[in-house]
This record gives C-alpha cells, structure tokens and sequence, in this order.
C-alpha cells in the first residue's frame, strides 16, 4: 500500500464568470460546529464503515441476493436515523434493491441528487486477500475489506453522515437532497434505466453529486467529465456432449478450448486493434481542447508510473494512442473470465465438451450499446470455427459512455471545495470504468454530475485487498459538508432570482 | 447407457504356422472346476470391486495422495490373499507407490508379466455425475463409479481373481506369473521408466498382459498393437501484479485471457494443423499393410457412429487424413485445461493478472518425447504476445509411442482366448491413448503386450458417469483364467524345450 507521490498542479481554467464570483466571495465553508460534528464522530463512523462492510453485498452473485437486501435495509435505517424523509426501498424489474430518501425544506435553494451504491464486487480470488474481505479491519491507518472504498467509505457513508452533521448542528440543509443509494452498481445497473424514467418526478433534481468516483491521488483532486458506457455478455461454446479420453478421441474431435482461443484471438488484431465490423465506426477522435485537457494531465500524472505500480511494466493498447486515450476515450472489449477442462492441480488427460468465456465491453461517447453489442455477437457466429456449438449465457443492456462540460455553479462550487479540502487546484479528467447510472441521468433528466468520491488509483478497488485510507474517509465527510454550503453560495450568486425554479 | 451393435466380423490373419498349431489341437481352456470357483465367487467380486473403486485413489490431485496408498494397501492386501509371493510396495521416486507380487512355481513355463493401475481419473464436473463417483452402486446391469472400468474392473480385479481362482482349484498356476500394478498411470506413470530400469531383473518376462485396454465393443475382441505416448505441461501467463478493475485500466494494460488465446490460436492452424516447428519431423506415413489394418477396423466399426454417440456430429481434426488416423497415428496437441479471470455467474469487470493452460501431448511411432516438448516450449516462448510473462508449472518426462508386431504365441495366444469368451475372431488395431508402462516394457524389457482388458469404448472412462457391465466384468475374469491356460499350451508347442529359458 503505498501512497502517490506529490504532484506539482498547474492552474486549472474554469468558466471564467465563474472563478470571478468565487474569488470575490469567498469559499463558503461548513460552519465550525458543522466539522466539530464530524471530528466527534470518527470513531464512531469507522465502526459504521466496518458495520456496512461486513454485509456481503455482492450484486454479482445470485447466492448473495439476501446480503444484497441486508445491506439495502442497513442504508434506509441510516437514512431514517439521520433526518431524511420518505425514505424506501424500490426494486427495480428482477434486480437488486435501491434505496431513496429525501429532505426538501429548503426554500430558494437548488436540488441535488446524490448518488452511490453499496453493492460490491465479487472476491475471487480469495487466496490473494491477506485478510477476510468481509471482517473489515482498521489498522496502519487504513481499513480493509470489499467495499471499504467503492463504494461504502469512498462515497455514499461520507455522504449520509455529512447530511447528519449539517441537520444535527445547524437543524437545516443548505440546500435541498434526494439521495439515491442503489444495489446492483457493480453489474452494470440493470433495470435502472427503465426506474428513472418511471421515477422521473421524483428524482427531477439541478444536477447530480455521484457518491461514486475516484480523485487522481492524495493531494491532487479531478473533476470527472467523461466515463465510458459498458455491455458485456457470455457464452459457452460446445463440441460433445460429454467429456472425452484426450487420447481416445483427441485429434478427430474439435477441442472446445482451442476452438475458444481462435474466437477470442479473432476479436482483436495482434496489435489489439478491434476486428469486430462495426463496432469503432461511431468512434470520434478527441477535439483539440481534449487533447489539451488530455496533455495537462499527463504532465501532472505519471501514467506510465500508475501502471508499473500494479506491475504492468510495459503497456500494451491500441497503436496510434495514447494511454489515457486508451483508457479513457477508446473503446475496449475485454476478456473478463475465460474457463474450461481440468482446473486442478496435475494434468487430466481429457478433451471437455465446453468452454466458456465472459466479455466486458466499455463504450465511448457516440457508441450506442445495442449496435456494438449486436456487432459483437454477430462477430462471434461468424467466426465461430467448425464443429462448434455457440450459445449466449446472458447479453447486458448495458449503458452508453457520459460525457458532461465543464460550466454549471455545481462544477465550480465542486472545484472550490475539492481545492478547500486537499489544497491543490482540481484538473479536469475521465475515467474508463462505467456508471451507468450518471449517463441515464444525463439521458432522462438531462442533468450533470459532480463526481465527489475519495478514493484514489492505489486502493486494490474490484481486486483483492481493497483499502481505504482513513484520512481520505475523514475527508470525505468534510467535503461532502462544505459542498453543500459551497454549491448553495454559488447558486445564489450565479442564478439570478427571476430564474429560480421551485422543484 | 447404450449397447454398441452388433458387427460383422471377417478372418483376421494370424502368423500362419501359429494359426496351424493352434487349429491342430484345438483351444486349452481352463478347466472346470476353475470356471465353478469364478460363477460362484461372482457376487463376492461384485462386492469387492466396489470396495476398491470406493477408495478415491486420485492420482492427479495431490490433497488424494493418502488414498492412492490406501488402494495400494488393498491391492498387496488381495495379492497376498490369493497367493502371490514376495508381495510389496514399492515407491518410485517422489510419486505414488507401485504394488508388486509374483508366482514363479511353474517349471518349463514362460513366465508374463501382468501390469494394470489401481489409480484414477479425477471425477469433475463432479455435476454432471448421476450418482456418487466413490459410492459403487450395482444396478441394471452395471456397476457404477470413477475407476469401476478403468482400470479397477476392467483389468486388474478380474486379473488377480482369475490367479486366485487357478491356484484355489488346481493348486497351482500352468505359467509363472509376476504382477505389477502401479499407482501413477493416470499422470503418466512419472517415475516408472526409471523404477523398471532400477527392477529389470525382478521383472524380466517372456511377454507383458497388460490388463488395461479396451475391447472394441460388446461383442467384437480386439488386439492392440499400438499405442500413442503422451507428454504434458502447464503454464501461467502473467501481466500485472494484481487483478485490475478493467474500466480504469482496460485498453492501455494486455489482457492475459486474450494473450493466452492468442498464444494457444498459434499451436494449430485453423485446418487443425499442428503449426509448432519441428513437432512433426519424425512422423512417418502408415504402411501399406498398417493401412489394409485400419480398413478393415472401418469396415468393421461404425467409426464416425461412434463420435455421433458422444454428441459429436461433426469430426475436426487434420486434413488429409483419415478419423482412425487422427485418432491412432497422427499426433496431437490438446488444451485439457485454460482458465482465468471471473468464472463464477454474471458479470465481473475485472482485468485479470494471469491465465493458465494445460496441454496433453499424444505422440505416435518415432517421435521422441524431449524433442516434441522442447518444440512446443520453444514454440510457446516465441509466439508469447508482447507485455507477458510466460512461467512453466510443470513439464512431464512422458512417455513414447508403442508399436507391437503380430508374431509370437502369447498374440496367438490372446486371440484364441478373445474368440473363445467373445464368440469372434478379434480385429487387430491401435488405441489413440497412452499407457506409459508398456511403451517402458518394450524399450527396456524388449517384450511386447498383450491387452486383457474389458471396457469398452462406451463405458465413459475419464468422464462422468463411468460404468463397468456386469457381463464384462465376469466374462474378464473367465478370459484371464483361459489365458493362462492356452498360453501355456501354445508355448509348450510353439517353443522347442531346447530354446526354453528357465528365468
């Protein structure tokens, strides 16, 4: 666990009537008794983090369905405790809980909807944890566990108790809150889509705060303007009905395995450039004040250096790119699971009759998630080799790629108190992973999002050993306190009276 | 469970001057009061069989290796029993134990070595198994469970009660026996060519049984005269240190799932063709006579039937050749095992650190095990995708090819004893599999084998759900008891008393 080194951070344009209010007003910070709040009650959330932790929440995986329910029941009783109204738990069409709650009391102010999940990914394999990713510890300054930071401690517990330390101590918000905490995050929110639209008064908000995200490093906060969309789906592919002697039969019959291996080779050229017909034609290049933002972030990041810290030595993408570009704005189609035959120690002379394989696509901003998904699939029987059987075990909806501007009082008043609370000037970046949720948002409310999440690159997120440092958690609380103070002074400053909506 | 049809069966040609003895003075069955003691010890056997295939004896699994000893005890238990001498327990070299007896009372008698193994196949995908693999079951006319053919039942049982049953009603035996039954040949029998060369004087025999084969089916006995040698290795592939959330790094870092594909793609051409340099140098065409063999064993045997009856309706395999072909004499390169990544249900959006595979090599007539496993490691290196790590876990010593011709009276032997059980001539021909032991036999011993063994190609050996025929196991144990008897009689005959070795 080592923490990044310091950064040197350039100075960061902002719109630039925006940066003018700012500065001539003033950060508007949480008043004291609002931090002395949080500060008298770490301990105390530590052991919430840990609480929240321990509940298994694995979206992923059907045996953990009622763990998932758990966690949902453990995030409304929170919300209840700490003043929020209306509080409930929806379920989407087949999937997951998720969780709702609101405080709407404030006159003249703007709307925000608050976002995070408390599903988790899966933890194989278990073997490279070096302690149970369920008995959250805190120790050597951090805590351990699955979803100690994405996303129970990076986002939605800082969030909920900021909530609780501004209606404690001051007995009202800033602003107004619905706050959204949703249970099947981390496989791709199926069904969340369609709740939106149906829920779509209720959830008519002035932009988003995502409760999930991540910042560059320790000391250097970013703004999120793009995420990437993903689809993913996977199929078996069969050539017997049972197992075969490998030396009865090997060499008249097709072998799954290999016949797996020439599919996925044809995916990719050995160069990993796409070979899927279709599946890059809505791809745009990058405008040039991308490239700028792109170029800014890459004399303040290391990115060779983020990779060899999770010992990728020498990188491998697509040529004619750039690693942020690779990992931010072109699309990929990975292989996430690829299984079959004898798994176990030794040699088993077999031939098995199947072999499986699991892809995750991420998508970019133009790509629609039904013309990719189709491309691939139709790939995948074209070029399935002879005396193959393919069949699809599941095929995602998925969710197209989210691409926001950098105007808005909520982007200034998040860059404000990010540079408030790490001291460093945010930079303006995106991230390849995919929340769905935030480009539905887009879609159907046609509102923004302000990524506010602390945790950082280093932190083992969806791989064994996640951690959460404790002084980002605390942080976290701080932020999400100032924010709403911060995002209030800055509405009041930059909407005029006359154009004030009350939701 | 299906019976094989019925087929038609033409003269075989046997070495004429051997055919001439044995038509002269008629087959020498075993007498009597021998066949009495097998009917009436039928039940008892049944039992015991299932005695022996309850022990687990999983030679590839290491966390096994106590029951592998455990089935070496019962084996000695049982040679002892019936009264063998000099029964032991030998250890080759860091692997399972090999189980050793003799009888050598029988003056002016050739002396056989029967070889057979108690260990066996891992059982998964234990889920698609009907019934406990380790819990022998008896019903409708099969017994049921892992090793009950191969080669518990099919061999090795019947091979040791036929002994018994001789020296119970007869007081003695008409040959000098020795019996190897070793605990490693489902791995490969790692160690044995080292133990035998280390044992050649305790073994040293006129001619092998190998009591581990197959007939080609129900009611059509076969000889085998060749056999394929095998050679296997397992290796990681590695790109990273730690599993990676595949949106924040998927596209800039190589996916070790696709490289693993891209790798295993490279072995073979898309026509099936082994594509690794130098494997196939030391190949040889079958020769004519070989030919006029293998169109008599297709004449004879629905060959693309059987592939039809394990769901295979297509075969694959080389170009220009033939199945039987593909299957006896042309070497392969099998994946037995790839994997990596996230296996269990749905979606997990991780960048894996590593894939692994495992290949099982057969090899045919004149290629030499080092030289065909240095080509494929070397082809492995070379063709390794860029930003990879490719470590070996293991590489066998394996074991080569074996090829028998059709003189000697112990062949002529093993056919008038198949026809007399089986009611029909036997086919010669060849198995696609490997038995280590006999190749080892050949080199060392510098005898040929006979093949006793009475599974046949249905019995779903290495597979799940392997059974072992009632009628089979019994008529085994008739056809061990005979042989020893008509190979006694074709000695006396065929080998003038001044050629006689006393050993």
């Amino acid at each position: 666990m080592k923490c990044h080194t310091r950064y040197t951070i350039p100075f960061v344009i902002l719109s630039a009537a925006l940066i003018q209010g700012a500065l001539a007003r003033g950060f508007a910070p949480a008043p004291t008794e609002v931090l002395e709040y949080i500060t008298a009650h770490n301990e105390e959330w530590g052991k919430e983090l840990c609480d929240l932790v321990n509940i298994p929440s694995i979206s992923a995986l059907p045996a953990h369905a009622l763990q998932v329910d758990s966690a949902a029941k453990w995030v409304t009783n929170l919300m209840s405790s700490i003043g929020l109204r209306n509080v409930g738990i929806f379920r989407t069409s087949l999937h997951h809980p998720t969780t709702y709650g609101e405080w709407l009391l404030a006159p003249n102010a703007p709307t925000a909807l608050i976002y995070g999940h408390y599903d988790v990914q899966p933890v194989d394999p278990l073997d490279l944890w070096d302690s149970d990713p369920f008995k959250c510890e805190r120790r050597d300054g951090v805590y351990t566990g699955r979803g100690v930071a994405d996303d129970k401690g990076s986002g939605i517990l800082p969030a909920l108790h900021a909530i609780q330390a501004v209606l404690s101590a001051t007995g009202t918000l800033p602003i107004n809150v619905k706050v959204l905490i949703e249970g099947a995050e981390e496989i791709g929110s199926p069904g969340m889509k369609g709740w939106i639209e149906a829920h779509k008064e209720m959830l008519k908000c002035d932009f988003v705060i995502s409760a999930d995200g991540s910042q560059v490093a320790v000391d250097q906060p970013g703004l999120v303007l793009g995420l990437r969309g993903m689809a993913s789906m996977g199929f078996t592919l069969t050539t017997a009905s049972t197992d075969l002697h490998s030396g009865l039969f090997g060499g008249a019959v097709q072998n799954p395995l290999r016949a797996m291996a020439q599919l996925i080779s044809s995916l990719h050229s050995p160069q990993g450039k796409i070979q899927v017909d279709g599946f890059l034609d809505d791809v745009k290049d990058l405008s040039a004040s991308e490239l700028v933002d792109y170029k800014r972030f890459e004399e303040l990041v290391d990115v060779k250096g983020e990779l060899a810290k999770v010992g990728v030595d020498e990188p491998f993408g697509e040529e004619g790119h750039s690693i942020l570009e690779q990992r931010w704005s072109r699309p990929t189609i990975e292989v996430v699971g690829m299984w079959g035959g004898f798994m176990g120690d030794g040699i088993k002379t077999v031939l098995p009759r199947e072999a499986h394989a699991k892809l995750a696509m991420r998508l970019v901003p133009y790509q629609k998630v039904e013309l990719v998904t189709d491309a691939v699939k139709q790939h995948l029987m074209s070029f399935l080799p002879p005396s193959c059987n393919l069949t699809f075990d599941f095929v995602s909806k998925g969710s197209e790629a989210y691409l926001a501007n950098k105007d808005g009082y909520w982007m200034a008043a998040a860059s404000a108190t990010l540079k408030h609370v790490m001291g460093a000037e945010p930079v303006y970046y995106r991230m390849g992973g995919s929340i769905p949720a935030v480009a539905h948002f887009k879609e159907i409310l046609d509102v923004d999002t302000i990524f506010m999440a602390f945790d950082v690159p280093d932190q083992n997120i969806h791989a064994p050993n996640e951690f959460m440092r404790e002084g980002l958690y605390e942080m976290a609380h701080e932020a999400f306190a100032h924010l709403l103070f911060e995002v209030k002074a800055a509405y009041a400053e930059t909407v005029p009276t006359t154009e004030r909506a009350e939701l």
